[in-house]
Formats: C-alpha cells, structure tokens, sequence
C-alpha cells in the first residue's frame, strides 16, 4: 500500500527514493527560509529532515519553492492541446492549472469537458477543472452545446472537477435564475467553490452576488474594487493574461492581511506570450519587482490557490504533499532552473525532459456540419443607410457607425477604399448554414479574405473579406481542416494555421503555431491592415455580451439593447 | 426559496428582517474596521451598505465582530448536557463549537454520538461533531464501545460532522496500522480534516504522523514545538483550558504569517472556569492583554476555523454568512455585551434571552450493568509488599511506590494513617462485575469513601475509600443514579452530584453543577483531604495511557511498560 510506504520511509525506515539536500526551503506556513533536507517516495513528501536514500542531489544553498498553480486559466487560449500547453509552461515552474474548459464546452458540450479530462490525464502538469457554467453565453446565436445543470451533475464528483467555472452570467445570480440557483446548489452541495466573474460589479448587486455563494472573481481593475469583492468575503484572483493586465493596478492591495486570499492567474494567455515570457513565473517575477515581498508572491502561487480549491496535497513543501517544486538560484530574479513533479526532474534549465517521448494527442470529434459550397455571402440592399461594426484597435469592444450602402447590381457589397468589409459569422453546428451577414469597418483590408473558428464564445466560423468568392474559399480551407486560421487572396490560401482540435487548438508544437501565426498576421499586413493582432480582434466580434455592435449568425446584435437589430436603418 | 429572497433582499428589492446600523465592523478578510449596516434576511447576512428594514437596531459606533469558533471541545468536560453548555458560552459570544464526543462514544459508542447530534441540533448555537477517532483508547480495559471505521462511516457525510476527530492512537500511525488508516482514508474520501493529538511529537515521527494526513494538532506546549508542526503543513490549535493552558507559551508564534493557521480551542474548560472566566472570548481578551493584535486575536476565533474546517457560512460578516455576530463596547477589553445568532439576539448582558424556554432535554440509554451489593471489595493478602499508585497534585500523571501491606484477618486494607486507601475500577457495561483493586496515595482521607462515573477514557465506575462498606454505598448510589460524584460517610451520602446522561453529564443547570461540586469538595475536604479538586484526580487515575501506574477494571497497569503488573510485589 502507497501511504504505507510513504510513512514507513517518513520514519526512516524505507530509504528515500530521492533526497533533495543543501536547499533553501522556502516554507509558506511560516514565511520562514528553512535549511533541510526533502525526502521524496512515491512521488510524495515523506518527510524533511535527516533522511538516506539511493538517489541524492545537492543543491549548494539553492532555492527551492513550491510547485506553481495558476488558478484560473483557458487551456484553449494556447490555441495547443494540452500536452503542448503543459510543455510551454512547465518550464516555467506551472506545475498545476485550475482549467475553465468554457470554449471546447461551447463547441462539444460535456463530450468537450470528458475530452479535456482524458488528454490532461497524463500530462506531465496536474490540470484540474471547473465545469463551465454558461454555455451558451447567450440565447442570441446558434452554439454547440447548452449545459445544464442535468448535463453537469455526473461529472460534479470527479476527483480533477473542483468546482463551478466563472459564473459570468451575473445578471442570472441577481434574478435568482432557478437554472442558475441549480448550478450553484449542486456545486455547494459537493462542498466545492463557484468562480465568478463580474467586472465592475459592487454595492448592493455585488452583496447579492456573493450571498448567492460566489467566491472568488478575476475580473477586478481596479484597487477599489479588489478590495470591496476581497471584503466581502471573495478570493481575489490577480490576473495577468495577454489581453488583460491587472498586477500592476492591483499590487497596492496585497498587504500580510489581504494577501492569504488573494492568488494569481493568467485567464488567456496568448502562444507567444508563453514562450516569449513565461506563466505564472512571469507574474510572481512581475510583482516581485514592482516591490511584492517574494515569500508573498510564492504564497499567491501556490498554498492559497491551493487552499480555495482544496488541494491540500499542494502548494507547499511538507509532508505528505505531492513532490512538486521548483530550484531556482535566486528568490528575487525567480529564474526557474529545474522543475520536479511527483519527485520526478520534468524540466531543467527552460525545457521538458524526455519532450520527444509525448504521445500523439487524441482528437475529439470534428464539429463542421456546413457545406461551404452552399453558402451565399450575397446581401440584397434593402436600404440606403446601414449600421456597420467600427473595430477599435486593440480593444474588444466596438463602437457602431452608420454608413451610406454600397450598391451594385442590386446588391450591399463591401467598400475598401471607405475600410468597409463584408463579416459573417456561419453556424457550424446545426446544418442550417444559417449566416449572419454585416459590414466591418476598421480592418484596413484592401484585398482578399479572413476565416476563422475562434469566434467566443460559441465558436462558429466568422469570415471577413472583399468579395464573397475569397469569402467562401475562406470559409471552406477552415471547414476542410475542421476548423482554424486562414487568410485568403485571389482564391488561394496565403496562410493558414489548422486547428483541428475543435476548431480551436492545434496538435503541432506551440513554437510551429507561433510561427503560423505569425505568418497569418504579415500576410495580413501584406493585404493593408494595420491591425497587428487582426485574429484576436474577429476572436471578439462574435461575442454579444461585450458592447458595442457585434454579430453573431443570426445577425447584428446590440449589446447594450441585448437584441437582435437590422442591417439597414432606411 | 430562502435563497432567492436572501438575494433581493440584497439587491435592495425585499427589506431587511434586521438592520444593524451604526457600528464599527471588523473585517476578518482585510483585517480593517468598516462602517457599515448589516442587513439580515432569513438569518443571514444578506449584505453590507444602505439598505431598509422594519426593525432597526443602531450601535452607536459599538464594535460588531463574528462569532466566536470553538476549534475543539469536549462538551462532556463541562458536566452538563448541550443546551446548558450553550446557557454558559454562548452569552460569553462562543456561537459555534466543534466538538468531539470523545467521553460519551466511549460509553455509548455510535449511539453516543447520535444522541450528541440530536439534542443538538435546536441548541441556540451552531454544533458540529468530528467522529471520535480512538474509541476504545486501549485494550486494557473494558470500554461501553469499540467505535470501527465501519462503525463511523454511516456518520462522515453528514452535514455537521466535519471529519475525524484528535487521532491520540499516533503510535497506531506510525506504525501504520490497518485499521487507523482506514478511518483516516474515510475522512480523506469525504474530503474531511483529521485533527491530531500528538503531544511532543517532533522530527521524523511527525512528518510520518502528517504525511499520514493529520492535519491539526491541539497538544503544543512550547513555541518550538508548535513551530514546527506548522511548518510541517498542521494547523495549530493554541488550547487554553482549565488543566492545559497553552495561550502564554505559544503566543510568540503568532505572527502575520502564521496566524493565518491558528485558532483557539478549550478541549476541556470545567464548569467553574467557564461560568467565571468564559470560553474563548477569555482566551481572545488574554491574548490581546498579552499583545496580540485584537485583529488576529479575532481571526483566529473565526475566519480561521471556519476555513480550516470548510465551514463556509461561518466566521464573517459578509453576504451569505450565518449572521452569527456580536457586539462589544470595546475591541481590547473584549467585553462581549450582545450575542445575535441566525440574525436573532440570543444573548444580553451576559445572559440568554428567554432562557426559561429551554426545552427538557432528552437522556440517551441508562448504561450501569452492575450489581453493586454484588461486588466484593475484599483483597486477599498475597505478599508483604505492594504497588502503590502515588497521586500527584495538580497533575494527571501518577507515581510508583512500593510499601509494606496492612493486614488484617488475611485481608489487605486500607491505612490512612499512611495516607494509603483503597482504590476499586468496576466494570459497568459487559454486566460481569469485573473489579480492579488496588491502593492509592495522597488523597488524605481519613474516614469514608468517594466515587465517580467519570474516568477517563472509558468511564466505568472509580471508588476509592478507607472501608469496604462505604465503598459499597458509594458505588450503589452512583449506580442508583445513573452515574455521578458522590462522597460517602458513615455509610451515608455526604455529597452528591447526579451525572445521569451517560454518567457524564447533569441534567442541571450549570450554576447548580457547580454549587453541587462546590459541596462536594468541602465535605471531602472535611473529611481531611488537602486536595483542591480530587475528582479531577480521580477521573485521570483510570487512564492507562498517562504515566505511571494506573487503574482498569482489569487491575494495575504500568503506562510506561504500556502492559498489566500485580499488585503484590514479594
């Protein structure tokens, strides 16, 4: 038996399978820097202290801190599949993930949140779900799947389920929603924590909020914020991703008192920044040189993530804990030099061990009913004036303009000396091929056509171009490849990354996807846009929860009206 | 649905139950004073800010705090059933306790504490059990039950059972005996703490006792001690109660870094300290009279237990919680002058409200299978000299000596002229009579005879006495009784306090409990005993697992030889 063996060996009485001597302990209990030395059997702590083994490594004084958790994060942002995620980030001391599977969710439903379970398996990271609350985000559009609280119950109990995913459907928790009551309950029922999320929310709305058993939000900007949500009881979630940055402004509230309930997390965090940057070791590293006490950045990337989500065997280098640590020359620089992971070296100077031995990955079932062929981009003009989608660069909102149509043959068609393109998001789901068809402005296309299935949250497969036949061979190359990236000019693909996992991860190595991308984005650039991250802007221009003018395949939606509205306004 | 409404009530569109405007709020997640109106719906805590309500209670800038969390407590220790303990406490602003029913599983086994859990669950404080986890303590006596982890299992989901209580058994730990790590694989499957016992355990022996999963411990006398159990991932429960006082010693400890997973515990507190001293809030005000932040004093009376033991709605003012809080004057002195529980004022001025409303309680089954006229007393002379168990003031721990035997017809006899009498343990559940004999010194009687039902850790009956006759009647009342402390003289009652659940606890009120101690004191006193509290020595001197010589109804044990020796020497 396991434990038996792991006590036997804490008593000395089964030598070590590796002990770890001359380190610097970091201990997250007291705040201590301890000297000792770390007894590692069955891949656990059994004991620090005076120990023998067959297998010793010395550090010479070296540091030696906790494995990291990143407690909220889209493996799916990677645009990797797991194995290749856990390879970007292992490195870099993220020996644990707390996972939203939110976009596959949309695409795939439970089978999507099964599928991310049985690949992180055995991954060399320990990846940990919640189950996504809000699929669909809306009732606007045509996704994949619909979860309710039937749908998730089976997998409530599952060891790697810790609890309910960001619960962004705040206005659902403020009307007491009975289907979102049932979520709630279900998870408090398990004894395990509902992640929320809710940007700006305070006073009275945010007291329903957390009354309604809501604890822990990543959305904060500001101070003031933080500290009203950390008051209220919730655990704060510092988050610094590729689009949102919140350390530097939230920095101010980490104090000996506040500092226990608050931890790090990267929520989406692009491929390049993964590989340029780092994860969580980025953020501990940010913050400790924006002047954070290490000892208290190390507590936010390990024993208080691990605390709220009650992993009581992580977090921390003591006994009976998973061997998961990090050997780092210097607690200030944070410079990750090995990493061990159930007592096992898994990195060591910036790369895996043994990185060629990963397995192929898996697949889920390809979701692409729509036959690109029988699509029809053409827009009668039903009008003399239209409401257009006004881009705002580097931001995820839009504004809404009103244009005078183009017209030809009886037909609104695109106008790229004006910066006007034709968009239309396809439902990929139902075999309708129902199409919402608008107009864009802001890209700076002057020829050719983008495609894409990255479109939040229900992922169906937005194309932007000049004329509709770049537009269908777009939308047919992403449809062939069971989804991905594409750019097209004069009917030919000039770009393209697959992402055939879902339409929304690749199965090559993060840096190929890097490059892809990249490529993607000169091509772009090639065509005249001035955009540098034009498929992070389409990834946003599906998603009618967030202002201004957006669409989804049933046309244009206006947020903050949350309706349906019309292309022509005369 | 309660929740719902709690929700509007939040969101402002219900009003409030209970408006508590006016005061000073501590905010045990900041560590700051807010102000603030706390509005209560349905007893709890629907949020923090402007809101309206029928009934406004206005504080006048006075200090509201959380209640008050009894890490771990005997209640049986007090001498009265649980709503009486809740009369003493709760006014002192304790209003939840974790208990472990240690005294009375050992009597009455799973039905003990199924009787705990039911007289319970209308008391006007919050109770929870942790499943007791070394029933009986040894095999060296006979005990009312044998508590397996088939036993316990029916029990560990249950909503107010919290895990496994204080595991004493650690050499059963670390020798990783079968059946202790079932018990602790059940609380670890639930997703339950194991609280330790582990008094002095250091090194090697620790780490195997927590890579086991113990994961508190309540027995730490020095700093050094506590530190590093802490260090070694425990949570440390600083006990202050009325035989162990921990609070002086252990206070260097807290720091902010530490106190984080720290909290206070009584164990044991009998009824005299609890009424004149109190409960935690006198372990709160004695830490900040010896320089504790009153923050941290306060955290660790509330945000720290309800964590450690995942009792979510507990231990704050905040949306969602329990509206468990109370009022002082002032944060140093500590004086808690209003106790409101579930959003109703339970207590004022340092008494209930409606006290006179208490229900009767109920009695769990008469356990006392005996014949008291037919025990016999008498000890046949079989050698000249003989062991003594040799009493030590104000201590639980006994000495060895060995005198000569007083004989007199063939008979070995009490001598109080040498201070020397009789000691018998008799057996009062397998309904065999079973008698250990023996002798004691140092109680000074010098006439009469006392027994008791209380003997730890299995409770069968203790009689001590200088002639058999009045250790017969002494006996026969207890049994009469139903358990109890009584003091025979003269062949008649002198003193008596009735223990009549489980032959542990009184029916009375407290202040009755006491004057009835009171009593029983002077007349032993009377009877010329120098002792201030000998019931308190008697109840230890059946426990074989404090050193040195003890007593079972299976006759003299040698702690330190951990095995049975006889009486007579040569």
């Amino acid at each position: 038996m396991e434990l038996k063996e792991i006590i036997r060996c804490a008593c000395g009485d089964l030598p070590a399978d590796l002990l770890i001597t001359g380190g610097r302990l970091l201990n997250v209990f007291s705040g201590d820097i301890l000297t000792g030395n770390i007894a590692v059997k069955n891949g656990v702590i059994a004991g620090i202290g005076d120990y023998r083994s067959h297998h010793t490594v010395d550090l010479d004084g070296r540091f030696v801190v906790p494995g990291f958790i990143d407690a909220h994060v889209h493996i799916e942002s990677s645009m990797t599949g797991v194995s290749e995620f856990a390879r970007a980030i292992v490195p870099h001391g993220t020996t644990t993930v707390v996972a939203d599977p939110h976009e596959i969710a949309n695409v795939l439903g439970v089978e999507g949140i099964r599928y991310m379970l049985s690949v992180s398996n055995g991954a060399p990271i320990n990846v940990y779900f919640m189950l996504s609350s809000c699929v669909p985000a809306t009732n606007m559009e045509t996704a994949g799947a619909r979860l309710t609280t039937d749908d998730l119950r089976p997998l409530i109990h599952e060891e790697r389920i810790l609890g309910l995913a960001e619960m962004m459907n705040f206005p659902g928790v403020l009307s007491a929603d009975p289907e979102v009551l049932r979520k709630i309950a279900m998870a408090q029922e398990a004894r395990k924590p509902i992640d929320g999320h809710s940007p700006g929310l305070l006073g009275v709305a945010l007291n329903a909020y957390v009354a309604a058993g809501i604890s822990s939000d990543h959305e904060c900007t500001t101070v003031g914020e933080a500290r009203e949500k950390l008051q209220a009881g919730m655990h704060v979630m510092v988050r610094e991703g590729t689009a949102a940055k919140n350390l530097a402004a939230l920095l101010p509230l980490v104090d000996p008192h506040t500092c226990r309930r608050m931890m790090w997390c990267t929520d989406d965090r692009h491929p390049h920044d993964l590989l340029a940057e780092g994860h969580i070791d980025f953020i501990v590293r940010s913050a400790i040189g924006q002047g954070l006490d290490p000892i208290i950045a190390v507590q936010m990337a390990t024993i208080n993530p691990a605390e709220y989500f009650g992993l009581k065997h992580l977090g921390a280098i003591a006994p009976g804990r998973q061997a998961d640590f990090l050997i780092l020359d210097d607690l200030k620089e944070l410079d990750v030099t090995q990493v061990y992971r159930r007592g096992q070296l898994v990195a060591n100077g910036g790369r895996m061990i043994g990185e060629d031995m990963r397995p192929q990955p898996d697949y889920p079932p390809r979701v692409m009913k729509l036959i690109p062929e029988a699509i029809d981009f053409s827009i009668p003009a039903r009008g003399r004036s239209m409401r257009v989608i006004d881009i705002v660069p580097d931001q995820i909102i839009t504004r809404e303009v009103i244009v005078p149509v183009s017209i030809e043959d009886g037909l609104a068609v695109a106008s790229p000396q004006r910066d006007i393109l034709k968009i239309a998001v396809v439902d990929r789901y139902s075999g309708t091929g129902r199409t919402g068809l608008a107009f864009v402005r802001g890209l700076g296309l002057e020829k050719g056509a983008l495609a894409s299935s990255v479109a939040h949250d229900s992922h169906n497969i937005i194309v932007i171009g000049v004329d509709d036949h770049d537009m269908s061979i777009a939308l047919q190359t992403v449809a062939e490849n069971g989804g991905g990236l594409t750019v097209i000019s004069e009917g030919l693909p000039r770009a393209l990354l697959p992402l055939p996992i879902a339409g929304l991860m690749s199965d090559a190595p993060m840096e190929k996807v890097c490059q892809h991308f990249d490529n993607l984005n000169s091509v772009v650039g090639l065509l005249g846009s001035p955009l540098k991250n034009v498929f992070m802007n389409l990834s946003f221009l599906a998603l009618p929860v967030i202002p201004k003018l957006k669409i989804t395949d049933r046309g244009l939606v206006d947020v903050e009206k949350f309706e349906r509205v019309p292309l022509f306004v005369d």
